[in-house]
């Protein structure tokens, strides 16, 4: 909630800065790696804090020092996958980290099972067959929380997460654009919800806050739209902004280049890319679409090696060999 | 340094509490996660902390401040196993906390990749064959670092295990002992030390700090030198010095009792672990021995079944599985 209101279009990118770093260690401390990382890549796009200006630690509250040891045990056995028994060790917690982490535990726990059984089970056509075990009781109890208003952001993205699993699209949406009033700076909610919204009147539907993170929202949603013309416009008030240094904002460009095949224009920021991010491998399918219709067979091969030395497992490395 | 100066033979507890709160944060900054989850055991194990007698928050440089940005992305992608990436932005960084995580980074991508290698090489005759292509450099560099005196004590670390990892053992036993000696809390150093200390006059000559962390290790030391006695007597000392309350040191005094074949009271031991702590894996190969040399067939098929429930890929459930 605090952080909504010290939300608005384009304030000083000096206190984006510090709203950024305040939500990655919000992040971290929860687990969500991912939101953490986008963050952390629009964070170290900008100019850096004078010392005396870095966001002060948040306050700990006496229900954070009751949790304290519960949830320093149990975020040692959650870093290291042991999600059951970090589960275990926060039953009984009261504060509303400790109780997210006991509820993403879960998940999560419910997440790894449903991997191993599909990695046993006989073929593809199985696959869909197997479900997390955890979602039904946690969708209870967290609807039963929401219900009496007691989800925090990071709870109500969860809860979102629950829903959207068990196929309650209408209520995920509803659950999502919640999670992201009471918590604008944690992506990861905007884009779980961006990826239940299937058309524009939808979009326009949604009561979202007014904050600056919503025009990377937008921007993201008209290029998923097709519309991308409105999401290069988006893009380019962005980089005047300030934010001309992300490598999240000129990948998305790159990627909606792609998308109106203006190979050329795609091209020529993918490289720009690849000089300040070499060991990215994030879009790198999308580049190696690029050279593969333009047949620059040498560039295509030298990516493929290039991935596979960096990691020969990811899905854009396996995509890339593919294409050779 | 700072903490060696803390440690003494068992102070009072709470001043061990601190020492240990302060040691996981630092390890958890540099992705150290057995170190963190044995500190957070043994600090769960002890009463908690009035909130105002927490151990204050580390310094923050004038080199940390200029890492920060860096380092904050770097992490993140560490977090997420992107190890040459994280490496990549770490370069030129200044703080110590920023050169371990650029080594440490290094070796994971080194291990990382030599995984895979094995993965996909033929069969378990080529496994000793493939190499972390890393340790080479790594140790050239650290080489020099260690003559200028320029490494702490998690960099010491680094240097040691990428000795023991070349086979140069001795010189990993020097360097894992100052190590010790420049940062007695982390486990995981006193831990490497003890894989490479083969029998007890070699455990004599070691010249190491005087703290309680180091009886610990002793008791250790005694069980893997089936100096089973001596192991149980320094056991005993840590219950009475109030540490009565420890998994890891009822495991471990489990553990000694399984070496000298004392089956009922090792038995007791672990039923009264597994009571604390059910969804503990560690050690439950060597409980399900116990089950298999007493021919407790239904207890042995409910602590395989109860481990499959909890993560069916991890060894210790494996070795269970296979004695039913």
């Amino acid at each position: 909630m605090k952080m909504a209101a010290l939300c608005s279009e384009f304030g000083d990118l000096a206190q984006i800065k510090k709203q950024l770093i305040s939500v990655i260690s919000l992040c971290k401390e929860r687990g969500l790696l991912h939101s953490a990382k986008w963050a952390s890549e629009l964070a170290f796009s900008l100019d850096p804090l004078p010392k005396d200006d870095l966001p002060p630690t948040p306050p700990f509250t006496e229900e954070d020092a009751q949790d304290l040891d519960a949830l320093t045990l149990a975020k040692s056995y959650f870093d290291l996958k042991e999600y059951d028994r970090a589960a275990y060790f926060l039953k009984g917690c009261c504060s509303q980290k400790a109780y997210f982490l006991y509820m993403y535990s879960r998940y999560l726990s419910g997440e790894k099972k449903k991997d191993d059984e599909t990695v046993d089970s006989l073929g593809p056509l199985e696959k869909g067959q197997v479900r997390n075990e955890a979602l039904r009781e946690l969708r209870v109890e967290l609807s039963k929380k929401h219900t009496a208003r007691e989800l925090d952001g990071f709870t109500l993205y969860l809860y979102g997460v629950v829903l959207r699993k068990l196929d309650l699209l209408k209520e995920a949406v509803e659950v999502f654009v919640e999670a992201i009033q009471a918590l604008p700076l944690h992506w990861g909610a905007w884009l779980e919800l961006s990826n239940l919204i299937t058309n524009i009147e939808m979009l326009k539907s949604l009561s979202l806050p007014d904050c600056w993170i919503k025009d990377f929202f937008m921007a993201h949603m008209y290029t998923e739209l097709q519309m991308i013309k409105e999401a290069l416009q988006k893009y380019q008030n962005l980089i005047e902004a300030g934010f001309s240094k992300s490598t999240y904002i000129i990948s998305q460009i790159a990627v909606a280049y792609h998308n109106i095949r203006d190979i050329d224009q795609a091209l020529a920021l993918f490289n720009e890319l690849r000089e300040h991010d070499p060991y990215r491998i994030d879009n790198m399918d999308t580049f190696s679409n690029l050279l593969y219709v333009k047949s620059m067979k040498p560039e295509l091969s030298y990516l493929a090696h290039n991935l596979v030395e960096i990691d020969k497992y990811r899905v854009e490395t396996c995509c890339v060999i593919g294409k050779q």
